[in-house]
């Protein structure tokens, strides 16, 4: 499988499908993005992406309003959040053809199992992100860090079209490589995200390197770590404790990083509590781990961002 | 002993030091108040107390602004914040002769230890206040509901002097009884304000009605008690586990009531953190209990309020 003769659409053009999907379009791929507010600001100047110091303009961009107007594609992209899953109900059946696989680069538990109850185990395929975006302006992405990004099947192993796409961003200038165990990576994605998203919004505004800099709080952080693992371990996914060290260990370079949700949460938007805390507890409990603070931040999460 | 023959200090003329010091007061005892903020609004307008639909009117009080000026008294009645406890290292000397007894109203664990390590166990007394007050305007209280006031001995069973200010009150009008346990009765008063206190905060303003209402905040709270229980019984102090279940019914009741840490926090005062969740969390670890909720509270309580 090559991606180079496949249709690409990019549903959820926020700063996510905009970088990964502008820089697939800038390599030369056949890619349509689904857009609303930035459609006529799109349509009129491309996307511009700026990153590490370099500007990438993609003056030219497929742009629609409607996935009908996309019509069927190889390649179905979700960068919406998890919390509005629910359109895709509408958004995926115009797009889908026997063989059109579904790419999700959302966070946290659940999305693949929403995309499998709807339209089959065999098109659904995961990615994680480790990127630091912004959308500054429509059409206009900032490109502060990072940027790979890990594909996988959903409870299977590394598959020629998750290679293939691998490749392909690779080919664009991102960092990327097949994964073997998808849900794995989630979870050792979500060793960090539980603790530090999670009390940067508990915390009030608590940024990582002030959870760092708290004794109590960098050990409640390093104690949810263990319930993670723990939960993972119980579900199959076998992660070294040495790893969590490390997770922290690396987090002291951040700063005064704010985490996703952080970010989300001060601005208003929707956080994607059941994806990053709800569903991990729920897989949790259900393989019998023990979750006081995992579930007790849960609850707090749900009220708070209610 | 009778109160009659007393000289009596009160040292924190906020709501509760103005209520029960008043009510002494109105009730003839020899009640001097250390103030200051509203030291002249005293001497010039005296204290009204606003309570059930009645004003007690005391238009002569005996108010100063250092405790020198009181000089050596027989009880000194301490209702002062918790968080203000090392100002009563330069406060109290003056106040003390060799009987004179020290009444802490203060919330939570940890006040009546204070005391002892400066000025000897044998003073210490201290009282569990069960009453909903507000400071209005200088010299002005707003008594809304109950104002039970239980009265002891630290580590000590009651003593004819604890009988003999719970007499005082009763005969000033408020209903109060001497207790065996103080201490004990301050973990049963720990098993409400620990989770209400402290989730009102920590879920960003919750009040009692809300925290009911939700599934997961009703059993989160009823998990804190759990742990609170565990800590006091590992302490000596037996209560049983259908306290903490009435503890729960009879909240229904209150509405949408804002506890007192919640209304401190809102209003930018210091919050009782450590009395409250600090200390209780301390001694029950010391004890062997297993605190992953109470820890997890404190540390967030602890930033959150910082």
């Amino acid at each position: 499988m090559n991606l180079r003769s496949q249709k690409i659409a990019i549903v959820g053009s926020g700063a996510v499908g905009c970088y990964y999907g502008g820089m697939l379009a800038h390599a030369g791929h056949d890619v349509r993005f689904l857009m609303r507010a930035d459609l006529d600001a799109v349509r009129a100047h491309g996307l511009t992406i700026h990153t590490r110091g370099e500007t990438v303009a993609i003056p030219r961009v497929t742009a629609f309003a409607t996935t009908a107007e996309i019509g069927p594609v190889d390649l179905v992209v979700i960068a919406l959040k998890a919390t509005a899953n629910p359109a895709l109900d509408n958004l995926l059946p115009p797009l889908l053809h026997e063989g059109t696989a579904l790419l999700t680069l959302q966070n946290g538990l659940g999305n693949e199992e929403y995309l499998t109850a709807r339209w089959g185990a065999d098109r659904v395929m995961g990615a994680l992100c480790f990127v630091c975006l912004n959308r500054t302006a429509p059409g206009v992405i900032e490109h502060y860090d990072a940027g790979s990004i890990s594909v996988g099947e959903y409870l299977r192993p590394a598959s020629d079209r998750a290679r293939a796409i691998a490749a392909a961003f690779v080919e664009a200038g991102i960092e990327s490589v097949a994964v073997e165990n998808l849900i794995t990576e989630r979870w050792r994605k979500l060793l960090w995200n539980i603790p530090f998203n999670g009390l940067a919004i508990a915390a009030h505004g608590a940024t990582v390197d002030q959870v760092l800099a708290d004794d109590g709080l960098r050990k409640l952080a390093r104690d949810l770590m263990d319930e993670a693992l723990d939960s993972a371990r119980r579900l199959g996914h076998e992660i070294p404790a040495a790893f969590a060290d490390w997770q922290i260990d690396r987090s002291y370079a951040m700063g005064a990083y704010k985490p996703s949700s952080m970010l989300d949460w001060e601005a208003g938007r929707p956080v994607e509590v059941e994806a990053i805390f709800g569903e991990p507890c729920r897989q949790g409990l259900r393989a019998g781990a023990l979750l006081p603070r995992m579930e007790m931040l849960y609850q707090l999460l749900k009220k708070i961002t209610a």
